[in-house]
């Protein structure tokens, strides 16, 4: 079958996306669909009654990752399955997650108007609890589904209003039968093939111009947190070679961190999101201070090189000096702990690849793009042969109420994955 | 009379401040007798005792300011003042204020014990609330006899606890009858010579060995607010060229103005006590930072250069690039107000003269030295000659229970003040 044969319907799909975001609407033009409140339970119902209009049937298993299924013609075939996430940030935005589920719906449509028959099954996924907003971690429902948290690890995941996601599940009526997340995948469902769509959530296709990116993997990401212990004393009768400047060092530290990721640009990655001096007073040098650091980079080598360089710059005398190498007079001491190490993700040949001619066959030179944030995807890569497809959003905007796409792009994404389906499912 | 007549009795003074600081002791070897509470009373009934029992007349004013005096020879003379404040941090020090008070009571003894007569009346005060800590602003009381602020202001002060000083003056029984703070000084109690005695609260003497310092006269001080405008955005799929990192911006400022104190090594001072990210995140590139920014020289003329070289940075491409001279993409705004200003203050030279030789017939040779910190002293010399003596503490350690101080620096500072008070009052 070629793959330009079906076209998707563009206006149905806006339609559509327009439709799902009144659930959940906000007056600022967003979305608040927190998973498994009672809008992630309307949206839920809405997705599953789409997908039954087209006589899919509809699955869930025993965390409320919701599948719809349209059967293929070789039953020794797993499915491929398209998909996301339907929850959303407290404030987030229309697409963030609703545009690969849709695409899904979208893909399933065509193929029931042109009653198209596939080798392999199709399925439209929707994993519970993406966004981690209400029950952190995030990504847990495709996490466990891959094994990464026991089942009931996730079930026992304390939401911020005092709840647990299990005892929502049951609240909502999405405890599914269907096995998830067993140590060694028994019972699972299987997946053949894995494709996300989503929109980029970083300004990168929309500065380059360019209207689709084939994702090739998931940076890798270290989080560490810093103590810097110095030494309060007064502003006034302090000299400057008598101090021990916990924010000075934290300064040099700000700097070193942002030209360690510059000298890797464009991959590297840093970020300081977040500083605190203990009892701060402006007439005092700051005695203690913390901060955060988030490092990424999507190879693993140059990850580890960016580790060294920052525990060596935080060990080196320049760190305990003042700026441009001034005298070190008491060096304020650093303790560095790194709390979180995300290991890159490169994502499977053969569904890049399909993700790549299938934009190629919708008339798109994808370019190729590392995503920076984590999805879904990255879980569900560690059991099955998994890819992603990126769409450009306006100003890299993402869990906000302004989030904003363009619907040809959102046509031109859906059609590109319509043909890596069409192409992988045979 | 010869300035080596008459000798202070160094034990006595050490016995004094320590009963002294009986009063509102902590149980970690400070004092609590913050402005105007019944620790604060006591302090000033012992103080007022101890005087009494000298043949002082003891007096106060509209401000709570209290004065013992000891008649001179001469009615036309005004008095020779030595004083500073007995009121304390909430966890305060047994030595800053106290010291200065108890000196003077000392000196009385001495004139007393031995019949001396002096031409000058001499006169010890403790001004009211010079800590602030309970009736921002600090040294109010000096504040109101100097003409900074007017009586109404001073008696209008609200406290942290919901008080005002006035009322609490009058709960205390310290609103005095004795005029304070008219627009012309009208009535104001004269002061013909004020010596303010005190800690350094800085490790300038200790670290030089010294064992007394001549303080010339107090920074100038420049407070700023500084709020830096970025763009808020993703940790991972923003990259490092697209960013308008405000964290980064206000790392660079850090240290630049660490460098322009540095420039002007050893006087001026540069300090960055507070930094804050609204509603920072670890994966979240800062979009907003506000921090504040203390600079200080003794020099008008040289303060205000490090003024004009901080604002040119702010205005400069290296605050809106990244380290290094690296590109600078989108710029962070920054918005740099300042919200107060302190003049330097040179103290008078007949004063400043009288405390040095009275140190060196003490047998110290007195190092010149500028007060980093605000002192009653201030606004005193605004309507009367004035000067300091500073003697060292330990690790410059001030505001805070741990303050410490040697007997025999004690003993030093208070012989060197006796005999300028001596050479001044004639």
């Amino acid at each position: 079958m070629s793959a330009s044969t079906h076209s998707v319907d563009g206006e149905r799909l806006w339609r559509t996306l327009g439709e799902l975001a009144e659930i959940g609407a906000t007056p600022a033009g967003g979305v608040a669909r927190v998973a498994l409140t009672d809008e992630d339970l309307a949206g839920r119902e809405r997705f599953v009654a789409w997908a039954r209009e087209l006589g899919c049937s509809v699955h869930v298993d025993q965390m409320g990752n919701l599948f719809a299924r349209r059967e293929g013609t070789d039953p020794d075939r797993a499915p491929v399955v398209i998909g996301s996430h339907l929850d959303s940030q407290p404030t987030g935005g229309r697409y963030d997650g609703a545009y690969g589920v849709m695409v899904g719906l979208e893909i399933l449509r065509v193929l029931a108007e042109g009653d198209v028959a596939t080798a392999a099954p199709i399925e439209v996924v929707s994993w519970t609890n993406e966004e981690g907003a209400r029950f952190p971690p995030a990504m847990i429902g495709s996490g466990v589904y891959a094994g990464a948290f026991s089942l009931d690890e996730g079930l026992a995941a304390p939401g911020v209003d005092g709840t647990t996601l299990g005892a929502e599940l049951v609240r909502i009526g999405y405890d599914g039968p269907e096995p998830c997340g067993q140590p060694d995948g028994a019972g699972r469902r299987p997946i053949g093939h894995y494709i996300e769509p989503h929109i980029e959530q970083g300004p990168i296709l929309e500065a380059a111009g360019v209207t689709l990116g084939t994702v090739t993997g998931v940076q890798g990401i270290r989080w560490y947190d810093v103590t810097i212990e110095g030494q309060s004393a007064h502003a006034g009768s302090t000299p400057m070679e008598h101090r021990s400047d916990a924010m000075v060092s934290a300064a040099l530290l700000v700097c070193e961190a942002d030209a360690i990721a510059r000298r890797r640009a464009p991959e590297g990655r840093a970020t300081v999101g977040t500083l605190a001096t203990g009892t701060g007073s402006r007439n005092t040098v700051a005695g203690t201070v913390e901060l955060t650091i988030d490092l990424r980079h999507p190879d693993a080598v140059e990850l580890a090189s960016m580790h060294d360089e920052l525990l060596a710059f935080a060990a080196s005398e320049r760190f305990g000096g003042g700026p441009g190498n001034a005298p070190a007079g008491l060096p304020p001491k650093p303790a560095i702990s790194q709390i979180w190490y995300s290991p890159p993700i490169v994502f499977d040949p053969a569904v890049v690849e399909a993700v790549r001619a299938g934009s190629a066959a919708a008339g798109f030179e994808a370019v190729d793009i590392t995503s920076g944030a984590g999805h879904d995807a990255c879980y569900v890569s560690q059991v099955a042969p998994t890819g992603m497809l990126f769409i450009p959003c306006a100003d890299g905007l993402s869990h906000n109420e302004a989030e904003s796409i363009l619907p040809e792009h959102a046509t031109a994404g859906a059609q590109a994955t319509l043909n890596a389906v069409l192409s992988l499912a045979g």
